[in-house]
C-alpha cells in the first residue's frame, strides 16, 4: 500500500500548544533568511562545471556515509549500493541499487537522514508518496527526469536554495581551480575555499609523502626544510585567502596542542619528516602544528576550526578493501583542558585570534567546552557535529553549553556535508530545534520573547557571520533590539 | 493514615495532553504481547520443582540488591533484613524484617524499585493500601497466605505473565539438571539456558579453580591444557544448544579483546592456569576469550552477550564479612572503541556473528556505541542496564542512541533480573517507556503513526526474537507495514 | 527603548498545565521556608562589621566570576570592570564600569547569573527596567542609593532574606575573629564557619608555607612534625567547632584518596613538607590526608564535602597578571569509583562518618555517584555544584542521581556562592527547579502528590539539615507523612 509522503510544519517544535506557538513564531522570521554555510565538503567542482547530476543513486546513495553505513550494519554489501572500493566503483546497476536502498527505507525511522531525505524528496523533487519498495521505481524515475533538467544543475540549486555563502575544505596540495574557474565565470554564487593542511601534518596518513611532494610543487618551497614548510604554508593560507578562505580546518585524533621551541619543533620536523618517528612524535608534531597555525592565523586574520576525536576507518577489513571514509570512523572519548593549554599558554589572553572547538564527545560539552568558551577570548565552540548533528544532538548541546558559554560564545550552525542537495534540509532542522529551544526558554518565563528573536536571528546568521569573519558590517545584536 | 495503592493507568506517558493519547493507544496495541524474557538471573530450580515461596521477606527482600542495597545505604544492618552473609542466612524474624523494609518504603521514592513493587503489589498480590508501617503486617500476611496457594506456584505465575521465552544463566560447570528436569516435566514454559562461562575465564575470580575442577568433571576433557580447555567449552556449548541455549554472556571487568596467534593464546593460558600471572595477564586472557567466543559463535550459532565495566565488590569490609553481589557493585567508565578493536579486526565485516553490547557508561551511548552498531553488522546494542534499567535511564538511551544506531540495531528489552515477580512490571515499564519516546517523535512529526505502531511491536517482540534467534519465522517489519 | 524588567510568577515551571499547576503548588508550600545556607563563601566580616556596601560595580560586578568571565570571554579587559589584579585594585570608574556591563548585558542570556541577577534587581532594589544601555546609570544610581541606607546593610538583608542558617568557609590559618564578633554582637543571625583546610594540606599551593607558619602561630603546635601537624589540626577542628562549624571542605583537584600506615604517612609528611616532593607526593599525601580528616570527623562529628575535579587557574597569562580565582577555572573529567577506594576500605562500613560528594563531571552522576551514594551509609550526594548550578544542571542531576541513589541520599540546596545578594535568587531557583522534577514524577503517575509536598519540604530543609547536622530534633519525613 502507498502512503502520502507528507511534511509536518510543525515538525521539530514542542508538542505543548503555547511553546509550540512561540516556537512556530519565532521561526516564522528567519525561516527565510540565505543559507550561510561556513564549513562543508561540497564539491568546488559542481559550482565550476555546472554539469547535471544522472541519478538518485550517485546522488543519494554512493557518495553518502550516513546512509550507507547503515545499511551496512543490517548486512547489506557496499557493492550493491554503488559505493566504490580500492578498484574503483564496482559495476552495480543503479536501479537495482536505488531497489535495494527503498526496501530498507524503514532502517533510518528516528535518524536525522530520514528527516533530511524527506526533505528533499518533497521540497526538491516534489514527491509526495512514501518511499518503500513499492514506490522505489517511481522515485528513481522522477528523480532522475529532474536531475536532467536545467533548473537542477549546481548553480540553479544553489539559487534556488538561497544559499549566501558556500564553503568548501581543500588541502594545502590542491591547485584550487575549480575555485578560480567559479569566480572566473561571472557567475554571483559566493563559494569559498577552506584551508585544511591535514596531509601535510599527520605523518602517519597513508598519503603524507605524495600530499608532501604536491605541497612543493604548488608552491615552490623546500617542504623539508622547516624554515621552508612552514613558509609553503604562508604562501598557501595567503593563496587560499585570495580565493576567498577566511578559515582553516584541523583534523586531528586528538585536540593536544604543543609549545615547543623554535629548536625542539625544528628538530621534530627533521625526525617526522626522514621517517624516524614513534606514533608520540607524530602526535607531538601534530600538536605542535596546531600552536603554528594559531600563530599564522593572528598574522592572517583566518579563524581556525579543530574538529579533534575520531579513530578513523577503525574497521580493518573495510580498509583494506575499500580504504577510508567508508562509515567507519568512531569516536573517541577526547580532552581539551589538558591538551589545549600549551596552546592557550601561548596565546590565550589574546582576542585576535579565534579558535571554534568541535567535539564528538559530548560529555565534554558542560565540562570543558562550555567553561573553556566562557571564559577564553580566543575560544568558541562550533555546534553539534556529524553523529551530534541530529535533533536530539543539537537539543543537547544547547542544554549543556548555554548556562556557562551563554549563546554568543557560539557561532551558529554547520551543515558539514557532502551532500549538496541536504543542505536546505540541514538548516531547516537546526533552525527548527534552536527555535524549540528558544521557545522552552521563553515559555518558561527564563527569556523575553523580544530576546528569543534578536537570538533566532544571530544563530541563524548574525553569529556565524562574525564567527567566520564573514562579512564586516554586520549588525549587532543590540542594533536588531533597538 | 492508611493512603490507597493505586497505579496511574496512564503512568510513564508525557502528561502533554496530544503526545500522551498517541503513547496510550501505542501501548494499547502491544500491551496484551507475550513476555519474551531473553536474559536474566531467575533460578530453573523455581519451574523444575514449582515449590511454594514462602514469605514477602524471602522474596522481595532477602535476594533483591536494588531493595537492601537502598536500605543499607540508610544505615541499615542487612542481617536485620535477612540477607545471607558468608555463614549463611543470619538468624532473623522475617516478619520484623518485611516491617523494617516497610517503615522505609519512602526511601524508594522516585527509584524504579518503587514502580516494580507497587506493580506487584497491586496486580499480583492484589493490595489496595499504600506500603508503610502501619500496613506492614497487613501486606505480611495477606502476601503469605496467596504464596501458599495453587496460584502462586512459580510455573502457575509464569503462566498468568504470559511468559513466551525465560532465559536463565548458568555456568559451564553446570549440570543443568533443572533444565532437563523443566523439560522432561511436560509443563509447557519455555525456560532455557544461557553460557556465561566468566568462572572458567576469569583467573581472578576467587572460584577459579574450583570451577575449572568441576568443569573438567562435568566435560572429562584435560581442562588445564589450551586444546583440551577449549573442546571442554566446545563440548558444553553444545549442551548448552541441546537444552536450549541461543546465547552466551560475558561479565568482564572490561570491553577489551585481543587477537593473539594461536601460540600466544595457548602460552598465556599456560601461564594463567599455572597461577603464573599478574593483572596484565588475566586482563589479556579474558580479552582473547572473547575473541575465542566469538570464533564458536560463528561455528554454532550462539549470541554473544557482552556486559562489561563493572567494579565488583567494592566494599571491602562488606565483601569480608558477606562475599559477593551484595549490592556493592559500582560501574566504572568503560572504553569499547579501542578495546573491541581486535576482535573487530578478526570477524568485524562478517554477518553470521551477533554480538550484543551492552553498558553501564552512558557517556558512550552517543560517543561509541551508537557509532559502532551503526556501522558494523555484528553488532547490536543491549538496553538500558541494570541502574539505567529504569525510565530517564531507558529514556537517555533511546534518544541517545537511535539518532546513529536507529532502532533497528537495537534488540529490544531484558529484564535481567532475579525477582521473578517483578518481570511483568519490568517489561510494563519498558513498554510503556517506548511507546512515550515513539510519542514523542509522532508529535514533533519526525515519525508517522503507522511507523510507531510498527516499532512499538518490534521493540517489544520482533527485535528481540531475532536478536536472540528465538524464533526462525518471525515476520519482517515490511510484512507488518503491507 | 526602555524593556521592562518582569519576573514570571511561574518561571522555571514547566509549559505544560497540568505539570506546572502541580509544581505552582508545591512550590507554593514551601517558597516561604527559611533559607538554609550550610555552604558558600560569603565574608563573615560582613556581619561582624555591619558595614553599607558602596556601589553596584563593587557588589555585583568586580566580584562575580560568574559575571566576569562571561564579560572577559568577549574580549573585555578586566581593569575596565574594576577586577584586581596582583599590583591590586586597578584604577577604574566604578560607573563607566557598571555601563561596560549594562552594554553587554544581553550576553549573560539564558544564563543562570542573568536569572540571579534579575531576581535581585527587581526584588531587592524594585527595578522594573530591564538593564541595558539606556538604562545602566538609572540603576545604578538606584542601586547605590539603596545600598548607603539603613535596611541595605548586611545584617538588615540577612534578616529580610528569611536566612535561617548562613556557613561561611575559613582556613585553619583564620582566627575567626569575625565569627567571634558576631556571636558576641548579641545580633541573632546564625552565621558560622567551615573548616577548610586545603592551604595547609596542598603542597603545591603557592602559599603552602606561609600558611603552614601560620598555622603553627595559631594553634602552638609544631606543624612541621607530622604528629604535632595532626595535633594542629584536631586542635583548629575544635576552634571551628565551638564557632558553630558543623562541616569540614575540601577542594582538591582530584577525589584520590590513600590509606597509608602510620609510618609510610609520617615519611610521606616529611618529605613533602622538606621540600623533597615530585607532583606524586603532593597527590598522595593530599589523598592520604583526606583519609585522615575523616578520621578526625568519625571524631568529632564533622561532616565532610569534597569538591574535587577543577584545574585552577587554567589561564597561564591571567595567573601571572591578576592571581588565582580570575575565572579561568575549567572542571577535569574526575574518577570516584576507584579514587574513593581507599577511604572506604577503612571506613565504608560506618554508619557515624558521613561524606558529601561533589562533582563538574556531570557523566559520573550516572556511572558513579548514584550507585555509590546508593550503597554506602557514609556517601551522600551534594547539589548540583558551580558550572552545575542552574536550571538545566540542576535537572539533570536529579534525573541521573534520584533512580539509583534516591532521594534521601541527597542533602538540599547549597548556594556556594560569594555574592550575599543572591543568595535568595539562588534558592528560589533550586526550589522551583526541584518542584518542576516533582510536579513531573507526579503528572507521570510516578509519586502521589502528598509524597511530592514531602519531598519539597525535605530537598528544602529537612534533608539539608540533618546531612549538616544543624538541628538535633528536625522532623523526620514519616512524621511529615502522618
Amino acid at each position: 500500500m502507498t502512503r502520502p509522503l507528507t511534511l509536518d510544519p510543525d515538525r521539530l517544535f514542542p508538542a505543548e500548544t503555547r511553546t509550540r506557538a512561540i516556537a512556530r513564531d519565532l521561526y516564522s522570521t528567519i525561516a527565510g533568511l540565505p543559507i550561510i554555510s561556513p564549513h562543508g565538503h561540497t564539491d568546488a567542482g559542481w559550482f565550476a562545471h555546472n554539469r547535471n547530476w544522472t541519478s538518485a543513486t550517485e546522488l543519494f546513495l554512493a557518495p553518502d556515509h550516513y546512509v550507507y553505513r547503515m545499511l551496512y550494519s543490517q548486512g547489506i554489501a557496499l557493492a550493491d549500493l554503488g559505493v566504490p572500493d580500492r578498484n574503483g566503483t564496482p559495476p552495480h546497476d543503479p536501479r537495482r541499487a536505488w531497489r535495494i536502498f527503498a526496501d530498507h527505507y524503514y532502517l533510518f525511522r528516528g535518524t536525522p537522514s530520514r528527516m533530511w531525505l524527506d526533505h528533499v524528496f518533497a521540497n526538491v523533487f516534489g514527491l509526495d508518496v512514501a518511499l518503500d519498495s513499492g514506490t522505489a521505481d517511481q522515485y528513481f524515475d522522477r528523480i532522475g527526469e529532474q536531475l536532467a533538467s536545467e533548473a537542477f544543475r549546481p548553480r540553479a540549486l544553489f539559487d534556488r536554495f538561497n544559499i549566501g555563502f558556500l564553503a568548501t575544505t581543500e588541502g594545502p596540495q590542491d591547485d584550487l581551480s575549480a575555485h578560480h574557474a567559479v569566480q572566473a565565470s561571472g557567475w554571483g554564487g559566493r563559494v569559498v575555499t577552506t584551508y585544511r593542511p591535514d596531509a601535510v601534518i599527520d605523518v602517519e596518513h597513508e598519503a603524507f609523502r605524495p600530499a608532501m611532494d604536491r605541497f612543493a610543487e604548488v608552491t615552490g618551497e623546500d617542504v623539508w626544510s622547516w624554515r621552508g614548510y612552514l613558509a609553503a604554508h604562508r604562501k598557501r593560507r595567503a593563496d587560499f585567502r585570495a580565493a576567498g578562505a577566511t578559515a582553516t580546518d584541523h583534523g586531528h585524533i586528538t585536540a593536544q596542542t604543543a609549545n615547543l621551541t623554535p629548536a625542539e619543533a625544528e628538530a621534530l620536523f627533521d625526525r617526522v619528516t626522514r621517517g624516524e618517528w614513534v606514533a608520540a612524535d607524530a602526535e607531538l608534531f601534530r600538536a605542535q602544528m596546531l600552536t603554528e597555525m594559531a600563530a599564522m592565523s593572528i598574522e592572517d586574520g583566518m579563524v581556525m576550526q579543530i574538529h579533534p576525536g575520531v579513530d578513523r576507518n577503525h574497521n580493518h577489513g573495510l580498509f583494506t578493501s575499500h580504504g577510508r571514509d567508508k562509515g567507519a570512523d568512531i569516536p573517541l572519548r577526547t580532552d581539551y583542558v589538558r591538551a589545549l593549554r600549551p596552546l592557550l599558554d601561548r596565546f590565550g589572553t589574546l582576542t585576535e585570534l579565534l579558535i571554534i572547538l568541535f567535539t564528538l564527545d559530548e560529555s565534554t560539552y558542560a565540562r570543558e567546552l562550555a567553561p573553556l568558551a566562557g571564559h577564553y577570548p580566543c575560544l568558541k565552540l562550533g555546534p553539534a557535529w556529524w553523529f551530534h548533528d541530529s535533533p536530539e544532538g543539537m537539543r543537547r548541546f544547547r542544554e549543556m553549553t548555554t548556562e556557562t558559554a551563554g549563546f554568543y560564545n557560539t557561532v551558529g550552525f554547520n551543515d558539514d556535508t557532502r551532500a549538496f542537495l541536504s543542505i536546505p534540509a540541514r538548516h531547516d532542522v537546526a533552525r527548527r530545534v534552536d527555535c524549540a529551544f528558544l521557545a522552552r526558554l521563553v515559555a518558561e518565563g527564563r527569556l523575553q520573547d523580544w530576546e528569543a528573536a534578536d537570538l533566532a536571528y544571530e544563530l541563524t546568521n548574525g553569529l556565524v557571520k562574525r564567527a567566520y569573519r564573514i562579512d564586516a558590517g554586520d549588525r549587532s545584536p543590540e542594533r536588531v533590539a533597538a
